[in-house]
């Protein structure tokens, strides 16, 4: 199983593509971020999210998407922004024919760390570890999409 | 200019096309609804939403699309399905080369009333008067539709 990870976002989305091997074992194959100029219409952004995101599923070709969900935002004007990427994202994912799973940060953090309240450092600490990098991936939107992979791999094994 | 308005939702989305004319009256070309099943998958009813609206608008052939923005909604999870559709609307818009307006719920109210505390049902019989048809359209979802439309046509005259 090919599995791609997304940490929605307008401004930038973060993407995360792992291999779950024989032996279970989670290995890291691609990781990255699509960034989209903040002076930009909405629809602009949104069109090169459209075109990176099939971009990166033709090349890194996983079958399965794990998309962050997210009910809640301080910022309602963040969250309908984020939800307005998400949308693209899960249309590009159909597109694709992937299989399409979502996970609030609750189960992730649930599913990374055993505990629900975990700190955003720890998560990234844990994607390191069990994907066995030298190094946390950076920007933090590429570790959240890795994450978000990383739950789904755990909850279907 | 052909104008396509559009009200997003996820379970049921209003679109409504109207022509202005060259003596600067508007006469309605269209309207109706895109609806999804409550019971479907996020990603199913958004490809829904994405195969509709262009055939909608192949069919209709607008040049410009106004849609309706939404910052702020008592229910967060809903104000999160609409903004996930409207990701999807912009996306169409753009796929077909319209140009983009948003117009937020005071504005329309503005445009079509002059007061920007009017009543639904205020608006919804503007629409009716503005474009001299014999009943309010309905449902809702196409009057307001409409009216965002409407608010194009004349915030542009």
């Amino acid at each position: 199983m090919r599995i791609i990870g997304i940490d929605p976002g307008t401004g930038i989305l973060g993407f995360g593509v792992i291999d779950v091997l024989a032996n279970n074992k989670l290995k890291m194959i691609d990781a990255g971020v699509i960034r989209t100029p903040v002076n930009q219409e909405d629809f602009l952004r949104l069109e090169t999210i459209y075109q990176e995101l099939h971009n990166i599923i033709d090349s890194s070709k996983p079958n399965t998407m794990a998309v962050e969900k997210l009910f809640f935002a301080k910022n309602v004007r963040t969250a309908m922004s984020v939800a307005q990427a998400r949308g693209v994202v899960l249309l590009c994912g159909r597109q694709a024919k992937l299989n399409i799973y979502e996970y609030t940060p609750l189960q992730i953090k649930q599913s990374l760390t055993g505990y629900g309240r975990a700190e955003k450092k720890q998560i990234q600490e844990m994607v390191k570890v069990i994907l066995e990098l030298k190094e946390v991936p950076k920007p933090d939107d590429c570790a959240d999409a890795l994450a978000a992979a990383i739950t789904h791999a755990m909850i279907k094994q």
